[in-house]
């Protein structure tokens, strides 16, 4: 338990008859100046409401602002009509409902979804530019280009569903990293708006009184402890537990396998802590956005992801996301991919060779595999690929391609070999409102969250950009509530 | 919301500040009387404590006494050695390590299987008849047998990582319920041992200081709620939460389409949500036993398990709980068994015919199945299994057997159309003497838990007998524990 004792006891909530008198004040406190937390701000502050955020690095940013930058967003935003595609907030709906597994969350789905060219407009207001552009495929963008795919809206399965539309909008920056650029925006924005932004300053516990209302929190700002006092509430923005070999060990151990850990430093799941401690539930903690980046080039799509008995388990179509899902969980992320010379390409990020061969049976050979067994599995993809069909998997016929130009070769896609990454999904079980609420349903009073200090928007399947979209319009309603509150 | 708020709001806890007075007083109050309470009860009795036990329903039991009264227990029993097995506590310990997935919680692990022949002692000192029989296979004993295969100790995997033996133990009664002898035992002991019951008592929350020590609960008895104080401490044993369908939503929707709960009306989640609401952490809550049960006869492990794309994705010989996660999470439930005329027999459940064919390619176009697909599985396993061979999943060579007699078929084995059953096996996490821990891995001062209201000896694997043993032994430490906290 040492680790987690080192990152204090976040549980360890205060009551308020130990508060002999208040250090500071303000109508909304907010735990963490990620997106979550600007967009939790803004709206407060808009609101009419006295902000105070309170973030534990030097600096705003967090997490997002390390990410690709990239919001899912949908239903007819005017980038997705200026590229020519056209979307609407049923078709969404219908994907995401989908695409999320057995136990999505219909309320925040539907109302984010309806709410979706709204909020395009609301980030653009405040500083978010998109360019009007559309890229192509997946998350990693290396122009300053804007919309793309970036989910499985054009597998067959969910095609057949949803009408499919790209729907990844990543914020104006040249590179991969615009999410810089997206948190540069909303930091400015939250400074505008007359929010006070204490950095360095690590929230330590809440303060509850014994109705378990949240009255505020224990930060520590110039090695003292200080009494903060929240009127209307305390949003928690405060990140995922990525960073918590304890909590991960407890509720996703097999996420310490994968080497990219998407985060910083603060993800150590403090936030949730927190919640815990004053009563909160904290579901879906087994789920997470697992990244098997083997889709650049996109021409790898026609190559058979394997397990190191030469069988398919998916159609390689499927998102990068719901392929690394599949492979960590079911083939213990003992994966490979089958190429052969007319597909390769020097893979981004760049990975090994597990074996090459003149012909399957060599290649199978060299791999070690069950005899017969991966001639098998790709003499019958090939038979059928050649007239367009993937009975087995039903990858879509757009990346079917008999493998039979030699030397085949298999990547090593090992999740011990290559560059996996992961961030957890799991969290505490909120309201529309961000009310953070007890596993009996009833809501804590004075008590909000928002972004990956929650369970969000994507259940069990994950799109990329579902995790901005969820941080920045659900900390805006967050936001909302809590300086409604205070208002009261 | 509303099915949660007809269960009551357990995670509201009482603030000792707004109890006035106490009705009633004991040393350690017991909530839940199935066998984790029961032997909580005992313990702490014979450690000099008063002990009220408070069960919900009529009588004492709960799921235990619906179960199949195994326990699984090893290390060289008196039972092991009568029945010709050797065993000790070091193969049984890196059997379990090694079966309990990515992060077995090695202290209690460790910890039982040291204990297991004491432990075993303990229960027939306290009335548990246990026949010195060995039966054979499986968790459902027909006759007043007792030493069982119960587990994958015999497969190929586990059985070159720690020498296999029979563990699974059952109470000594003829029918596969010895769960309701086990449980007349202990109810009876626990009454031998003076402590107090009452029934048709429902333990509505916990009374909390504001230090968030638990002082006791409050209880319904006869229609009004009474404050019961626990000197020592609370014990909470009030089973898992499979009939909780809004937790099960939340933490493992999958569950849901297991048409068997194995469970009693009381596995509402109360007692994890009591522990939530005192600021307890729930962990591995998406984990649970899944019975997929296709072993009877036990000819049919020389089938073939297949999804509906005719591939195979298990060794059939795998526990039937351990088939079941597999089939469960990763092939959606929809499987089916593939046997020839020589292997079937009438199977037990009943389960019907997905098809029937005189060959595996008539079988495969009445299933639908993709063109050559199960032909191909069927003839590679085939002309392995004829060399004792299972390249692809490595199926121990007593259950190999080509399928080559005509009529061919295959058995209805999807989750919707026959009977699987599951408990949840996540809840409270607590340390080896039952104490609820918050997510900082602090201890709540004056609450314990056992038995399936906590996160116990089987992190993600599952054999049959575990959860009894689980119950049984973890209930008497705790009680234990909280006895010696009266004492102080």
């Amino acid at each position: 338990m040492a680790r987690l004792r080192d990152m204090g006891r976040a549980t360890a909530v205060v009551s308020v008859a130990d508060v002999s008198s208040w250090d500071r004040e303000a109508d909304v406190v907010v735990v963490g100046f990620g997106s979550a937390g600007a967009c939790t701000a803004i709206e407060a502050r808009e609101a009419g409401a006295e902000v105070i955020v309170l973030e534990r690095a030097s600096g705003g940013g967090g997490t997002s602002a390390n990410s690709t930058g990239e919001l899912y967003l949908g239903g007819g935003t005017p980038v997705q009509k200026d590229c020519g595609f056209e979307d609407d907030a049923e078709e969404m709906y219908k994907y995401l409902m989908a695409a999320s597994g057995p136990n999505p969350d219909e309320a925040k789905i539907r109302l984010c979804v309806d709410s979706n060219v709204e909020h395009f407009h609301w980030l653009v207001d405040h500083g978010v530019r998109f360019k009007h552009s559309y890229y192509g495929d997946g998350s990693y963008i290396p122009t300053d280009d804007c919309l793309a795919w970036s989910g499985s809206e054009l597998n067959r399965r969910f095609a057949a569903i949803a009408k499919p539309a790209p729907r990844g909008h990543t914020a104006q920056r040249e590179g991969i990293e615009a999410g810089s650029e997206l948190m540069r925006s909303l930091c400015e924005a939250t400074e505008r708006s007359g929010a006070e932004i204490l950095t360095d300053c690590r929230v330590e516990t809440l303060v509850q009184d014994r109705d378990r209302r949240v009255l505020g929190v224990v930060a520590r700002i110039d090695g003292e402890d200080r009494r903060i006092r929240a009127r209307g509430g305390v949003v928690l923005c405060a990140g995922g537990f990525i960073n918590n070999d304890e909590m991960v060990a407890h509720h996703a151990p097999w996420l310490r396998r994968c080497k990219m850990r998407l985060a910083v430093d603060g993800d150590d799941g403090r936030g949730i802590r927190m919640g815990l401690g004053a009563g909160g539930e904290a579901i879906r903690m087994d789920t997470a956005c697992i990244v098997l980046p083997f889709t650049v080039p996109k021409k790898h799509i026609q190559g058979l992801m394997v397990n190191l008995k030469g069988q398919r388990f998916i159609n390689e179509d499927a998102y990068q996301t719901e392929v690394g899902a599949a492979a960590l969980r079911a083939q213990d992320g003992q994966v490979l991919l089958v190429v052969d010379d007319e597909i390769y390409e020097r893979p981004f990020p760049p990975v090994e060779f597990a074996g090459v061969g003149d012909t399957i049976e060599e290649l199978e050979r060299e791999l070690e595999m069950p005899e017969g067994a991966l001639q098998h599995t790709v003499a019958y993809y090939n038979e059928h690929a050649a007239r367009g069909e993937d009975p087995i998997h039903g990858k879509t016929a757009e990346f079917l391609k008999p493998l039979t130009k030699p030397p085949f070769a298999a990547l090593d896609y090992r999740v011990e070999h290559s560059l996996w990454g992961a961030f957890t999904m799991g969290g505490l079980h909120t309201s529309v409102d961000g009310e953070v609420l007890t596993a009996d349903g009833d809501a804590i009073p004075g008590l909000y969250a928002a972004g990956r200090t929650t369970s969000g928007l994507a259940a069990q399947g994950y799109s990329s950009g579902l995790s901005l979209t969820d941080c920045t319009f659900f900390g805006r309603r967050a936001g909302r509530a809590a300086a409604g509150q205070a208002a009261r």
